[in-house]
């Protein structure tokens, strides 16, 4: 008795000194872990796993190797933390018999009879993406010996695209600082770029472009590639390949050369050569992603060439071993017709003239990552060529990282899209793939928002299966990083499948668009008109005057309808019948249309501000009940950011209705609230310290 | 026996969750703690601990308050930390009789026979103090009924100057983003913030500027006031008051003022408007520091006043209620004679005109925080004015966060130096304080490097007592933040101590300057000649040609030795007998000058270059035998920025070397290396990457 009293006693010392320890009270939950937080299993949950209590094991005469070493590693991690340290009851076993990952990463799961479950698969990244997705099932809570999967990812790159600068900032990153610190590479790898990797193949994320696309030469110098190498390393077990943005001028800007034409032998012999050298240091690079020709980056067009005269150029100097991403973002400062019309108009035409190894990326709508807008036209008109789908995580457009809005929905309206030539938005990538661009940086929380790591984790599954639905995701995500009581989950679901629709009511309804402040994007700036380009001006896109509102994209305006093939242009080209969600964005209406709802189309725009920024009240409320579900840290957190949005969601509707009051005259409709302040209060507003520019 | 068992097993299982917890395996040591790390004592200090076992307890009578509450617990959580959870075989009590902390925060620690500690001093502050030295005395394994502490502050204001940008860029930052998220505050105020008080308060910092002194007017808005008011109030229970950086022209730029002139009625009227609302916010605000008329700032200079003028007018604003510190740092692109005469020549005919309730913030040497100079000739030199010592914790000009440089010994020669005026430097500014330029941003570990810890701590604990030698310094920082071990610190202070002048024999050996990159101050560029103002280019500094080296600053020369009494003046006017470590920096000396080595001035000079290049391999030896002492993290963490620090060491000597030789034709020293590479080779790099500008 008296010896089991002193262990008890020393145990109990121990645990009393882990619990109260500074560095552990220091590091109370603070949303580092993401969705691997793997919290101990509960009730008959537990019961279950610690029954099955498995050992991980290879199948016999696997060949070892550092990508199912980790899937053995994140395995015996996860289950110890879920609450079943390894025992010899029952048996994991990674079947996987081929070392590498060159896979697709396809993999079955099953119970064999023997209280033996089988992840299964070509080779070891089946047994990666087998063991986070049976760690998902188990940390939902499921019967261990009832999992059953047989998945493969619907697209070969998942990718992440980071707009991260050389000297740490992010553009249109409201997260901190930048996670690649390239001053103290290759020297020093951050830990954080290991749970980096580990968080992305989680979820299937295979790829990485690591720098912004307004790149600058520099990252192609013999250091960064030395630095790039390292990431490249540490990312390789994990089944990430790296990408670089490639600055299309960089022969003349670092190589010495008087030309970036892309016809040039110099030019040509210059990117083989500097392709060469990454190769030389990054076997498995990924390859370049390009924007050219946009937005004042150089491209082969100022060498009077064409978009697939400069990706084929770089494809050669890839050859076989990498991928040329060339962005289709391009709008001219010389074509005023439409920009919602230029990418279309650029690269349709060039439709079989990019090499098998170019994928042209097109983000899901044709202006740019708007709350709302329809899917991209191009999506499906380029059948020789391989696409790729581009959505922004990070919320350049929905409110930084301190409002709370889910994406899921937003990229599914566009993948779930029938192109009317031959399926979905989805299927037209499926050769291509999906690159999200990232919301992460330094914070310790890595997104700033703690619901923006929904958006991250939504993005790599929906890349995998598109098919997956934005509840399941929206469960699964929560469930994991918060908590899998079922109250909680049936409140905190549909305030996340409902918030992205809240910021477009609050922000731009009925199919507004880019009525952001100039530059930073923060908050509305309706009024602003003044700016060199046209398409840079609000007023550019709502066209709002005493007589209507809405950019006309009909046969009568800029025919922007005539891109979508007829039985799509169809759904959208009558006013009358149509998805009022884009309404002006296809049309130009008079303040006093009749809307479906029987309410003009003023009292409707009125209706939809005053229903966002009711649904963020209600949002709030419902996370104020959840104090008991949460802990204190992450509660509180979210809180504050509730309340900004609260704020916020108010500032956009009343300097919105005020306005569209000095423009078309009219009285309030009845019952709404007139605007806090006056519109030139909102006016004078200005942000110079907004991030993420 | 059957139910200890089960208990055992609970207690096994719950241990190794916790250990095997992906949330705890992520956060292993990684320098967040700093010195409040607490780790648990072993031994006999932990037989000492347990069996005084100490509650804690206010003296009778107490008044309550934040900051007493503070005290106490962080008392029971180091208690606890250290391996002796709360009993009551013997207390500690606190006898700090008065709420609030407007006291100066002397404190006495005496055990008083009955088993009991006693904290006593006049209010909270003293508990607040006397709590954290009664803890490093126990972290240090002092036996705790042994502690006799009598402690006051040698100087009213022991500061911290953040040159953070409000947009979270900061000015010579090398620890990534600024700690201050202004976008979420003051919705949000991040946890850092509290534990960075903790860190403070307990090193005895009690003011904290937040901004940069590169300050746009924006900070005096009242949205940031706002913010600063949420900052205040937690900071506020740790004993520490906020300051504000403010822009001179500020009634201009948002006031919507014609002047800035500080005599003008109407800008004094809007400068106290702006006090009023900053402390009706924020009662016990710091007040201002200023940066005017140096480097663009604007200034009362503009307007044909004085700094005293400038000073003396925010001096009325403010009132009884706060302190302006006017910092000393100008000089001027009219005045070509020697920028370190400036400051002096430009302040010391304003003494005895300025406010009570004004600092003049004085820079440790003349010129610009380079890795030696002698110490400010101002110190001393106004009698009738309070002086400050502004020194710099961030390493600008000491490799930066990747080079380990303990910068005690760099402070310690300036604040023990006697300025022949009737004591020493630190006496000089007994009336003011000390503020040094924090090295403090958003990396897990606060300071990018593991050992600029030490010099956060060490400028504290200077401040609070300038006689502390940098040997107990290094000692009392590396036992709590690495460990107690015997052998570890005494291979680790020695190296610490050393580890400065390893810098300045690499970069700006015999009293060489300011010969760091353009701008960003990274890497060698003695060759800069072809700046627009003479004082920015290391040609200014160096005036190497083939006759010689060094600044003449004799009377031959600029004469600034002349700011300094005759005595001082007297032991640097001969370099036949001066202490050569500032040999350069007063005289300008032909090459084959015999030095006291008996070697001539060029091959000491190459001598000092390898001395340097050689202390940091042997301290990158030293470094690499702690292996068993630290853990793994921390220690790849310094080892890797070690190998950093001893490539650009040798990058140092061989483009200075190279440098040299191309302007005074010399062959090497016998036995001396070659540069790895020729002069181009150094001249053409370039790092448009570097951090910090």
């Amino acid at each position: 008795m008296m010896r089991g009293r002193e262990v008890v006693n020393r145990l109990a010392a121990m645990l009393l000194l882990l619990a109260l320890s500074p560095v552990q009270a220091a590091r109370a939950e603070d949303g580092y872990a993401l969705w691997l937080r793997y919290a101990p299993l509960k009730g008959e949950a537990l019961a279950r796993l610690r029954t099955f209590a498995p050992r991980v094991e290879a199948a016999p005469g696997t060949v070892e190797g550092p990508m199912l070493a980790v899937a053995e590693a994140e395995l015996k991690r996860g289950l110890a933390s879920l609450g079943a340290p390894a025992q010899t009851k029952g048996a994991i076993r990674l079947d996987c018999p081929r070392a590498g990952g060159g896979g697709d990463g396809a993999f079955r799961i099953h119970a064999d009879g023997k209280r033996r479950l089988v992840i299964a698969g070509a080779d070891h990244r089946a047994c990666l993406y087998g063991a986070f997705a049976l760690l998902r099932e188990l940390a939902l809570g499921r019967d261990p010996l009832a999992v059953a999967l047989d998945e493969h990812p619907a697209m070969p790159l998942r990718m992440l695209d980071h707009w991260d600068n050389a000297d740490g900032s992010v553009e249109r990153g409201y997260a901190g600082r930048s996670i690649f610190d390239w001053w103290r590479l290759p020297d020093h790898l951050d830990r954080r770029l290991i749970d980096y990797a580990r968080a992305n193949a989680a979820i299937g994320i295979d790829a990485v472009a690591v720098n912004n696309v307004n790149a600058p030469a520099i990252f192609l110098e013999p250091r960064f590639i030395a630095r790039l190498k390292r990431i490249a390393d540490a990312w390789r077990p994990y089944g990430i390949r790296v990408f670089l943005s490639a600055r299309f001028s960089a022969p003349r800007d670092i190589g010495g050369l008087a030309t970036a034409d892309p016809l040039d032998p110099g030019v040509r012999r210059w990117w083989k050569a500097k392709a060469d050298e990454i190769y030389a240091a990054i076997p498995d690079f990924g390859g370049f992603l390009v924007k050219a020709n946009s937005e004042g980056q150089p491209g082969p067009q100022d060498y009077g060439r064409s978009h697939a005269d400069g990706a084929n150029m770089l494809a050669a100097a890839l050859g076989p071993r990498g991928t040329v991403i060339w962005r289709a973002f391009v709008y001219s400062a010389d074509d005023d017709s439409d920009r919602a019309k230029q990418a279309y108009a650029e690269f349709v035409p060039l439709d079989g003239r990019f090499a098998d190894t170019v994928i042209v990326q097109v983000k899901n709508g044709p202006v740019d990552f708007q709350p709302r807008e329809p899917f991209h036209p191009m999506f499906g008109a380029m059948p020789k060529t391989r696409l790729m789908f581009e959505g922004q995580i990070t919320k350049e457009y929905l409110g930084f990282s301190t409002h709370l809005a889910f994406l899921a929905p937003l990229w599914k309206e566009a993948l779930d899209a029938g192109t009317g030539r031959g399926g979905t938005v989805a299927d037209a990538v499926r050769g291509g793939g999906m690159a999200g661009v990232a919301n992460i940086g330094s914070d310790r929380n890595w997104t700033g928002g703690h619901f923006d790591q929904a958006n991250w984790y939504a993005f790599g599954r929906l890349a995998w299966n598109p098919g997956l639905t934005s509840a399941d995701i929206a469960r699964e995500w929560a469930a994991q990083t918060f908590g899998r009581d079922a109250a909680f989950l049936k409140a905190v679901v549909p305030m996340m499948l409902g918030s992205r629709q809240a910021v477009v009511d609050y922000m731009t309804p009925l199919g507004l668009a880019h009525l952001m402040g100039t530059n930073h994007h923060y908050g509305p700036a309706p009024w602003v008109c003044d700016l060199p380009r046209p398409e840079w001006n609000p007023c550019y896109y709502h066209r709002a005057d005493a007589g209507g509102i809405g950019f006309d994209r009909t046969a009568s305006g800029s025919d922007a309808l005539a891109q979508y093939v007829p039985s799509v242009a169809a759904k959208w080209r009558d006013p009358k019948t149509m998805d009022e969600d884009v309404l002006l964005w296809f049309h130009h209406l008079p303040w006093d249309w009749r809307t479906r709802s029987g309410r003009s189309l003023w009292a409707e725009l009125v209706h939809r501000y005053d229903r966002g920024v009711a649904a963020v009240d209600t949002m709030a409320a419902t996370w104020d009940a959840q104090r008991a579900h949460v802990d204190a840290e992450r509660f509180a957190d979210v809180a504050g950011d509730l309340r900004v949005q609260q704020r916020e969601a108010r500032w956009w509707r009343d300097a919105s209705v005020a306005y569209w009051q000095s423009v078309n005259g009219l009285p309030l409709p009845e019952g709404a609230a007139p605007p806090a302040h006056n519109l030139a209060h909102y006016r004078a507003l200005a942000f110079p310290e907004a991030p993420g520019i």
